[in-house]
């Protein structure tokens, strides 16, 4: 423990020193990012071929869902938005292609890497500024967490899975921690807050709790193991885990270290409603859960026994609990957490269910590790008045019909 | 804990007349696989467009490695074989794109999943063929696991770190764990051994000690969130975890239950080599290591400070620990290993590092949970004699030159 104490000092010290100079390392090829590769040897027979980028299987052909006028449907009525197919996701990880997107609208900037920059500035002892060659040789972190868009909500007039629960994506993030990042640049006493930027067209930018940044915040460059995708950031996302989607600034080009929230023109615009606003800097989302199989749009053939399948997850931490309602909400029994769940994640559930082939309403309710237990949708409107609630995390419940049809129970 | 054991009776008991009948589950539409779906409501406008599946930025163009006559760096002369690029990889998960092939030459059979069936018989009460929809009703697993090619290992004939190391890659696999299906079938007494058979043309099959198989072995159809890819199996294929890659038999169609190993012509064939059995039947693989940065093929461009990053895994278990010399053996220092490491999967390691400009030599070694270590290349001669070694997992020295190359330093 103390070589490592004394290894990380000494990186915090000459880290200062490299940080924001220009060290020499060559712009990257092309091929890589961040990489620092010299010309292959030319003795192997190096081919590239199809074999070099693999496709799916022609059968294989599960896309997002693109929404073009959808704004009764929470998505925005100026862009064309993508919600990801959370039925046809196996296992945990979204596949980058299929990550949802909500951009306003706005197409993903066509950012050259070796001409980007994050700029680190305002209440700090060193301005700061990284190439993505730099922020690469920094000690790196791995983290699994899901990121949700404030919208993604049951709403009684959708009619699918995915056009409510669509919005809601899990990737590997790979990245510098922004603590890291602020050490080096020195954090002047009275900074409580963090605005991060973004290099999109429309200049998103959003404020974050210096409180939340020292916990857990990521300055992310890989996504499932590559490089962010263009419309999830590329080179640089901000990753709050455990926060709304909007403060994920994706073309992060800039932090400034600040004491107050800047309350930016997407911070006042477009997140908060009439009088309602804590929607600006909300804590944590969730605890949430939905249950993808069965869900609206599908249609049972038979009665017969199923494996009830779903996804769990929470802003404040690990799903300790799902419990499966198949009555209407009369009675519930724990699902079955075929994996150890991970913190800010998403959590796979399941439960065996045999359908007698007569009417039926589904619903799944989570309870995450702080003890906080996801709300019935009564009980969310009943707390949070007619207004657009911060957090859509009450519970979805499904109506099966006795021909086997799945439905919004809303 | 009750309730569960109940549901888990239950199921099996359901389970067992539901496997093997025709249920009157619709074929795949073509757009999925294995989901129960009706068409979709008619009231939204869904367009599907260039965001449906989405793209890499065009800066990105990391590619696997394709060796057309690679003999002399272990990999099979007959067929084009694809290694991934462990230095480019950000994070655990490999992009399916990007996993390893190595197929012998065979193109990936072209399944169609509607068609495509799972046989179990031999030493079985009741021999079941299930469908893809079948199998996917199944309470399902998603863990993250490496496969590795047992000709992955450090050669002193190679230059680079993608030749040698390129046939390892992790991914979050997900679907039923073979125990489960073996008990709808009901294991006869005295079978020991199952003989997994694919639906490749060469009709690649393994022998897997009945042992292994009731411990953790997946029958899979999913891969990072989505269906396998056609290389890696689509659509099934068995995961044996920390078994070597030949054991992980894709485009699965067959599970046949005997009592004794069969001794498959590929079991003969193509991995046995002179007296030396040993590789016929191995146990887990590992403890590994490898440096990815630096590595060879790369060059450091100015002494200072790096961050020297690479990845530990194991096929008896999680990494424990992980050192790294960078003084040609002589001291050794614990790495730092940023995440929890996972059973059986990449474990990201991190080691502070000043280049003074100076010859350097730099290696890692694993220690796994099991108390298993990484042995050098010496001690890995001495013991499997001048043979090919079943598991290539010493030690991988990287020299640096004092103009920054790194090479092989077998």
């Amino acid at each position: 423990m103390g070589s490592k104490r004394t290894a990380r000092r000494r990186f915090l010290k000459e880290g200062a020193a490299l940080a924001g100079l220009a060290v020499g390392v060559p712009s990257a090829s092309g091929q890589t990012l961040g990489s620092v590769r010299a010309e292959r040897p030319t003795d192997l027979t190096v081919a590239r071929s199809l074999m070099a980028y693999g496709e799916r299987a022609r059968f294989v052909k599960t896309s997002r869902f693109v929404y073009e006028d959808a704004w009764d449907l929470h998505t925005d009525p100026n862009g064309k938005d993508a919600h990801t197919v959370l039925d046809q996701q196996l296992g945990i990880i979204t596949p980058a292609p299929l990550h949802y997107i909500q951009s306003h609208g706005n197409p993903p900037p066509d950012i050259d890497p070796t001409q980007h920059r994050l700029m680190i500035h305002g209440m700090v002892d060193r301005p700061l500024v990284f190439t993505m060659d730099e922020l690469m040789r920094f000690p790196a972190v791995s983290r699994i967490h899901y990121i949700e868009c404030i919208g993604n909500a049951p709403n009684p007039r959708a009619k699918t899975l995915e056009a409510m629960h669509g919005m809601i994506s899990c990737s590997e993030w790979n990245g510098v921690l922004l603590s890291v990042l602020l050490k080096e640049a020195g954090v002047r006493s009275g900074a409580s807050w963090i605005m991060a930027e973004g290099a999109d067209a429309t200049k998103h930018g959003k404020s974050v709790p210096m409180g939340k940044v020292m916990q857990d915040v990521l300055v992310a460059y890989g996504q499932n193991g590559e490089p962010v995708r263009p419309h999830q950031g590329y080179p640089l996302r901000l990753v709050v885990p455990g926060f709304e989607g909007k403060y994920h600034v994706k073309w992060l080009r800039g932090i400034k270290v600040v004491d107050q929230p800047y309350m930016t023109y997407w911070e006042q615009s477009s997140y908060i409603k009439g009088e309602n606003h804590q929607g600006a800097y909300s804590p944590a989302q969730g605890p949430k859960s939905v249950i993808t199989f069965p869900s609206a749009g599908q249609r049972l053939p038979s009665r017969g026994f199923y494996t009830v399948k779903g996804f769990a997850w929470s802003g404040g931490g690990a799903v300790r609990r799902v419990e499966v309602s198949t009555d209407g909400g009369r009675t519930w029994n724990d699902a079955h957490l075929p994996e150890q769940p991970l913190r800010i994640a998403l959590t796979r559930f399941e439960f065996p269910w045999t359908w007698n082939g007569g009417e039926a309403v589904l619903q799944s309710r989570c309870t995450d590790d702080v003890g906080r237990v996801q709300p019935s949708a009564a009980d969310h409107a009943r707390f949070w008045g007619s207004h657009k609630a911060p957090h859509g995390n009450p519970i979805q419940p499904w109506r099966v019909t006795n021909e086997g049809h799945v439905l919004n129970a809303l």
